[in-house]
């Protein structure tokens, strides 16, 4: 690897890799600035370089700046672990554990932002650049950011390292960006995993986010992006998938589980694609569209919604009631077809109690489009509370695989909600299972069997 | 590569990487556990590594063994080629190949497992570990494992390279394990391709899983995780992709090609995904659910099943008739929402002879939601028989694309077993073409053209 | 590094990289065959090699040739930026300008083909072998190939820079090949990227693909493919995915924006499969079905049409009227389900004046199964022309999240053609909103709000 292009943080002659590679990176970046220093020499002159992280351990006590283009930070291991389930167990456990931090190519993410200061102050990575062109082709390949530990955020929860709160960012881009990749990553315990604002031609794809206040928010504006084929779930208050006043997004491919305050949130999102998801969640909302969401198309998903299995988070959810809906869209032209939803709860964990849990919830809007969705709503025939258990993954398989004691629950499949007209309601609900105004809008009901 | 997490196997001071590459990255993992021993030194201690396998044949004689996480074993090259076309071939046109073995970081599986060894005795990479916590983040990335040889396995098979059958794995995962990444790997002649139990947030994305006797086994039970992107093509007799007591299972964007017993076998599988994937296969029972499959989601792929066009193999299939179904659905509230099913069979192929063939078989179970599926059945207006050809890649292709000589076939569209209750059938099938107890189950005929 | 199999061009004995790395990739080509002579030396032999391209700029003045398998070239970044925004501004702003051109590992293709010469004499990478085996396994990876510059073609237009032609191509394949793989790419400028003929198992996976005449061709005949996970986008007269004669195509999870004289163009393509992918076009046309295409499968995928907003392309698109269809489809059996379209659009853009645009058009063919789609149709109430820009990626943000202030724009849904017969229309449009002979063709109306 003789290139100058070419950088190893483990070989750089400025500071300690180990102790801060904050320091190391902003160096190299520095040397990167003043050797392409012409823009247009020879029709090129400026291609950028690859900084190399080997696996390891490295503390960063200095945020990362990145303003050039054409940056490619890459590592040799996501290096996921669960955090949450060790900070969960008895500390005199920890000496048995085969290993207690993730691995890989990581990153320590040792930033103290104070309350007050801006939120990208907490951020390991951050990319801001003004002028033209906006700055292009930065990719992140195949690390572990670390966050490291929770805060006590004054909610009383007894255990700081369950607040998915810490002022911090794994990596947060200020300005707007063309073409930027995120692959292969590992992101955890942050409470912002990635925030992009102005986002062009985005890929995050093939990354594990989990175990982050929020997976990915999507920031300001943007368009015609995509974040295809991660593995991510979010903490029980913030989001796993967010974005706002965006154009042309494509999600697809990804698998979110739990907990996540929701799965997907748009706010003034159109025009995008929500399709060939596997989605999970233990509250309402999983899919929320909030102001005006248009012309969005949600088809082929599989959304479950059912109860939290795990002990040190049953006292905790998103705060939405069982009337919120599954899927709650507001918005116009929008198109739900062709989802499988699973809706799998304890009678008496339903809110507000006795409630009658609504599925689908169109709150405003006109010209919706809902067809062809199997909704699935069952409880337990005994409808014994599930079991809490210390194990979150057996638990979970437990919880996930678990289908044959289940007998009916009554749902309200579709509420179309007065403020919401002209919206066409096909085969998504039996007549008894769907609330509309049949003079505003069309329905037509699924079959009943033996009707 | 300076840093000590950095192995090159061509540069280890231990074995010879080209006559036992087993013997060498068992010898570097040692050194990794020798060097990391301090699970919890300054909030780290244990990243892991990196294992490079340049380009290159690599013998393997002794297993490898890994029970550390964040280990990343890559190389250069998936290194793909057709061994059964070759093996299918006069010996004496080898000497006129441009190469005759697979390639790129390539490793030869030399192990010899015997009759009545442990199914891992033949694995090429045995990963386990007891204890807590699971072992994470191992990967797997861009090398070529060959099974070399596939052996007589007693059935009469007049050239025992067409057996699938030799006791070897490329990778058996015996333990519960987090957060594993295969990705773009070329696995190719080994009985078992990838046997993982008890994954939990596994990804396999972007492989090339061919001509083994089965491409991916998920067994055990496991949770949240994806296989997607890939390319592969299993055996006559064992699985593209096998599950077992899964859930949050999401399969989708592969291209599945012949053979394969089964595209996809799931089994006591719940609330997974099936979704815009590309199935082909030469047998009926290309998609199973078997036992207690519940809350699937079936929707936006496309099947298409005809008939085996190369001649070494027109003797063998899974053994299944017509009426098996191509689908074939055991379990509760599934959904098989809006895919594409193409048969396009001769009529002296269909067995028993003169049957009316099944597409879509609900065996057992209830609430099935099984609607807007576009059933294509035709067969060859002359019904010759397709020309079998000894060029697996252009009989292949000609038949794919041969679509203008076809004549409807009489199928049974759906068929709702007695024993199955509840279901809704829409829109995937005329008046005739399904069989159905009305009185139990809901049905609406798609509308036939010109009534 | 130090693999007899690892090559990094900077460090290579013949030839100059950064003057001409053609030259200096053909020798190490020339270097790999004189190394690797015996196809079957101990059941190896030919194992290949990878490239390694650090970031850099790097002339090409002579065509790379590969023919031998197991080959990859790899890069430390696609560098992608959009060179179409730099040459659309005014000279004296260049100075003013972070960096002029594209980076990353970046290829500078200086080729000079003449009117008169072969197609493939333009391209950067020619790969091309006869005999058996197909060659295979070759990969693509994460660097940048630029073609620079486009040329007066002739038309007029007043920018050379904006034509899309000067007989450049990236990657073009000649002869029928095997599991080839092209990852992480980034493709720009070039009046062909990818052409490749005789496809088997082929991987276009998560690349960037964009301002160039046509994006990925598939061309004479192939099999059992995938184009997945891309970001794309052609010029106005050529193809973002052109396929012919193809069987078992998978075309998903792309974000393929405009401009492109389609999204996608299918000649004599069978039983493949167009699923989750979010599709935007300036233009009529975006998929078109061409000749003898049947049995494939169209499905939640995205469409959008709006008008161009960008000054620079105002005068440009593909020629056809809104007459033609959003999708265009001629063949038998073809499946289209389940997908939003949106065609937002001015009156007064409409070709041929006051005519009612057509979403579907079904030409010829029969046995089409269309159903499920929502199509929205508006135009802005106040009807004014978009406020063309000069900032392609502001005014795009703005026309694509601009959804309150539209209308309902009266078209046709689907028009089914007088040849083309036993087609079945289900709910993707309301009774005055779809042309179909009833007597031979099925349909079922979606239901009208409030009626």
């Amino acid at each position: 690897m003789s290139s100058k292009n070419y950088y190893d943080v483990t070989k750089w002659n400025v500071g300690n890799p180990y102790e801060d590679i904050g320091e190391v990176i902003n160096s190299i970046i520095a040397d990167i600035k003043k050797r392409q220093t012409d823009s247009n020499m020879n029709e090129g002159g400026k291609p950028g370089a690859v900084i190399y992280i080997p696996s390891g351990d490295y503390h960063l006590r200095t945020q990362v700046v990145i303003d050039i283009s054409y940056l490619k930070i890459m590592g040799s291991g996501h290096g996921f672990v669960s955090s949450s389930i060790r900070y969960n167990l008895p500390e005199n456990e920890w000496a048995d554990l085969h290993e207690v931090w993730p691995g890989g190519s990581r990153i320590l993410v040792d930033l103290s932002p104070k309350p007050g200061d801006e939120e990208s102050a907490g951020a390991a990575f951050y990319v801001e650049r003004d002028g033209n062109p906006r700055i292009s082709s930065v990719e992140f390949e195949n690390f572990c950011i670390d966050g490291l530990h929770f805060v006590d955020d004054g909610s009383g929860m007894p255990n700081p390292e369950n607040t998915y709160t810490n002022g911090k960012t794994g990596i947060y881009i200020g300005s707007a960006q063309d073409s930027f990749r995120l692959t292969g990553m590992g992101i955890v315990y942050l409470e912002h995993g990635v925030t992009i604002y102005h986002a062009d031609a985005l890929s995050i794809h093939d990354n594990f986010i989990a175990e982050c206040g929020n997976c990915i928010e999507l920031r300001g504006w943007g368009q015609a992006s995509k974040i295809t084929d991660n593995l991510m779930g979010a903490g029980y208050k913030g989001y796993s998938i967010f974005a706002e006043n965006f154009g042309g997004l494509l999600i697809t491919a990804n698998n979110i589980f739990p907990r996540g305050t929701s799965s997907v949130h748009f706010r003034n999102v159109a025009r995008s694609t929500i399709t060939a998801n596997r989605f999970h969640s233990f509250y309402p909302g999983m899919l929320v569209f909030e102001g005006n969401c248009s012309e969005n198309m949600v088809s082929s998903n599989h959304f479950l919604r059912d109860n939290e299995p795990w002990a040190p988070m049953l006292e905790y959810d998103n705060g939405l009631d069982d009337l919120y809906g599954i899927l709650c869209i507001s918005g116009n032209n929008n198109s739900v077809i062709a989802n499988h939803i699973s809706e799998i709860i304890h009678t008496q964990s339903i809110k507000p109690a006795g409630a009658k849990p609504v599925i689908i919830h169109i709150v405003s809007g006109k010209g919706n489009y809902i067809s062809d969705n199997h909704i699935v709503a069952t409880t337990e025939a005994t409808d014994e509370q599930t079991k809490a258990s210390d194990s979150c993954f057996s638990a979970q398989v437990d919880a996930l695989t678990t289908t044959d004691k289940l007998v009916a629950l009554d749902v309200t499949a579709v509420l179309v909600e007065k403020e919401s007209v002209q919206n066409t309601i096909l085969d998504s609900g039996s007549e008894g299972q769907v609330i509309i105004d049949r003079t505003v809008n069309a329905f037509r009901a699924t079959p009943v069997p033996g009707v």
